[in-house]
């Protein structure tokens, strides 16, 4: 790695990965001090191990769900903040349910087949015995609703558009085709269908199938959806070119009466401007099938690291720092909506929420997101900073917030969303894969260490004026 | 991902993520073909699996790098290139042996506790019976050469000096440790040891040991040589804090005479530079404990993807276009020796050489090198091109090159290192775990597509006059 003086005159246009002690020293110092202390004494990777593996999966409304909250708190409590709490959200009480399956039935080539499914989430059950019909393959909801309804009538309609490999960001390609399973069995139900199979998201081709929430919006009729594994929808697609396919479903699931469930807040009190909150923040919950680790599992510990990072360091905040597990981001969001109706209610100013929702793989850079106003006046103050994130290769870009933080956009700060790199997260989301198995140790540590980081940089120089 | 327009401008600042139409659209269309036909028509992961799975591990001189030989060759035939050779180069013959073993014995905490070893590339074995003696724990090389011979002398060396987790990235933390396996054991002979034992280079704490190469230089004495886990290193090291510890080790190794192999080169012939070569390669030799599927099956099929590329899209080169699967990297360079040899002697000028052996993670960009005077002039040149690189993600910062190409340096021309995201590198390396299922299919395509997207842009602009 030998290369002339000439050569380093370039860094500056070139470089991203060099570590540059430029602006103020006192701060590359303190961020390498949390990047060595994530590494070397960080306990994501411990707390990630218990919630995925001792837990398990955590759907809102579950057990498990609970055992997560109690879990987190006892953490939070263990880091000596200045506040722990909960807070009571409603979320949908969803249940999967017994033995649920899908077979192709009475194939002339193949006979019976039993395809690879997993239920939607929010969607309801067949019941047994289950529905048997033809199924029709759509690959959009706009062709759909443009055929007759004499052609999807009593029908199980497959959507099978595949996620685009060719997107570099797979969040991009999921983007493109998870309407298909977020509204298709709503518009399927619409059309007189009497449930539907779903291509699963992921750009993988194998035997996995992926859940996922399907929205029936009030007064929609509610009809049994099913993920089917990419294999199992490619081999559906194939046969339909030479003969009509039959599919029985069958499976138990429901949609019960909402429960209250918590999110689990801890902070540490600003010492200068208390009033100015710093959210760092994942969801709790997952889906049932895994384990949860990367969705969001990584999330939550990353936001459980930074607040035991800076007191391990001794930091003292100017700012309030506030990490919040956020209940139910999956299926509906109820944690999300009580924490910015409490906080509206307060008249808070979060002058910054950062949301890990991405995985817990090798961190690339943050997206910012807000209110026009504050992209125009408070970004290019966080501009400087491009210098000290880009040592540790992160990127500062327009474009982020989270599910979770979205909300908080009107109170006028800026919103972040971690970005991890993406090419593995579609291989495990929503599957029974999304296990500790699925992290690498360093990988979620750099992750936790950036949002330290970037906390750090938040808190030390705010991003001027509040609304 | 909604923003205001003023944000925008702040793109060319922060973003290295966002497509960045400049320059010249012709160029970003066509990486962008490069991408959705590496991601879609790529064969680079099925290649891999032949490497790695089919055929396994490729020591030099082996019956499996004799296979790795034909079955690239092969390959190479089928891409309908110009001209497909193999090359004649002398490789060292190492032969692990058969039964290798270490063991603390007498312990008096512990009694007889079978160690995770394997023993180190080039070393020569105990043979049958074994050695037995007590080990002396040493940090570094230099504590090792300070230290009186009289404490070393009929001692076992056990170096243990952990790679540094807080450096980001995992090569600079091999780098800051490898001294100890490479040269520890022949200078713990020097001292009079008859043996050694080295940490694993890994950050992970696990029970996987690491294998790699010792190297003795021409006299100096061969003594037995072997890895030992990180946990049976901690543990070792934890015994000596209260006992002396004493260890048989036993191993069958053998340094025989050096034998001959093949570098497998196949290129495109320019159509306007013909003798402006740019290179493209990774070793075909990989340690005989996995399947050699990061270190450096990665390696060589990303090179193998490139030619094959711009066959498939109709590409037709201004300036030759070579892959070359080097052989030998691991333990002599005898490959690359043979290459520069005959590359010297018919007066080549390699305009560009880019090494693929960090394995096939995610890509994050490439490292430039270059003597002095190279750099000075052209690495200027490609500034320009920062831009659509940085588009998917990558960097372009001085420092690289690879051990196969460096000696290429001297014709003047730029070497250029894949560095691909190393977090996980060092999880596997010279391990048994380093497998196909260690690779993700879409990261290894991204790294093919990086290298094709460079490549494109070397052959369509050069770097300027040649020396």
């Amino acid at each position: 790695m030998s290369f002339s003086l000439k050569g380093f005159m370039f860094i500056g246009f070139f470089a991203i990965h060099v570590v540059v002690y430029s602006q103020n020293d006192t701060d590359a110092f303190f961020i390498r001090d949390i990047y060595s202390h994530t590494l070397t004494q960080g306990d994501a990777y411990h707390w990630l191990t218990y919630l995925s593996e001792d837990i398990g999966g955590r759907l809102a409304g579950s057990q498990n769900a609970q055992l997560a909250v109690d879990y987190t708190k006892n953490v939070m409590e263990g880091l000596l903040l200045d506040e722990v709490r909960l807070q009571t959200c409603e979320v949908p009480s969803w249940k999967r349910g017994q033995n649920e399956l899908a077979a192709v039935v009475g194939s002339s080539s193949l006979g019976t087949h039993l395809l690879q499914i997993t239920s939607l989430g929010n969607s309801i059950g067949s019941g047994s015995p289950g529905i048997y019909g033809q199924i029709i393959e759509v690959m959009t909801l706009d062709q759909l609703k443009a055929m007759p309804e004499e052609l999807i009538k009593g029908k199980i309609v497959f959507f099978n558009r595949p996620m685009d490999p060719t997107k570099i960001n797979t969040f991009h390609a999921y983007g493109g085709a998870v309407d298909q399973r977020a509204r298709g069995p709503a518009e399927a139900a619409k059309k007189g269908a009497i449930a539907t199979l779903v291509r699963s998201m992921t750009t993988r081709t194998d035997d996995v199938p992926h859940t996922g929430v399907s929205v029936f919006n009030e007064g929609e009729r509610h009809i049994p959806a099913m993920a089917v594994s990419t294999n199992d929808a490619d081999l559906l697609s194939t046969l339909l070119k030479t003969e009509d396919v039959y599919v029985y479903m069958e499976n138990h699931c429901s949609l019960e009466p909402s429960t209250s469930s918590y999110n689990v807040i801890g902070e540490i009190k600003g010492s200068e401007y208390p009033e100015e909150i710093i959210v760092v923040g994942g969801h709790l919950d997952s889906w049932d099938l895994g384990g949860g680790a990367h969705d969001d599992g990584a999330g939550c510990v990353h936001a459980l690291q930074v607040l035991a990072t800076l007191k391990a360091l001794n930091y003292v905040p100017k700012r309030t720092i506030r990490c919040v597990m956020f209940m139910n981001e999956e299926n509906g969001l109820g944690g999300a909506l009580a924490y910015e109706k409490e906080s509206n209610e307060k008249g808070e100013y979060h002058m910054a929420a950062i949301e890990s929702d991405a995985g817990g793989f090798t961190p690339r850079g943050f997206g910012v997101g807000g209110l026009a106003k504050a992209m125009e006046e408070k970004f290019p103050n966080i501009r400087e900073w491009v210098d000290l994130l880009g040592s540790y290769g992160l990127f500062i870009e327009p474009g982020g917030g989270g599910a979770d933080i979205n909300p908080l956009k009107s109170q006028g700060g800026l919103l972040f969303g971690l970005k991890p790199d993406s090419q593995r997260y579609f291989d495990f989301h929503h599957t029974a894969n999304d296990r500790i198995e699925a992290v690498n140790q360093r990988e979620l540590e750099l992750g936790a260490a950036a949002m330290t980081s970037l906390v750090y940089l938040l808190d030390t120089y705010g991003i001027g004026t509040p609304p």
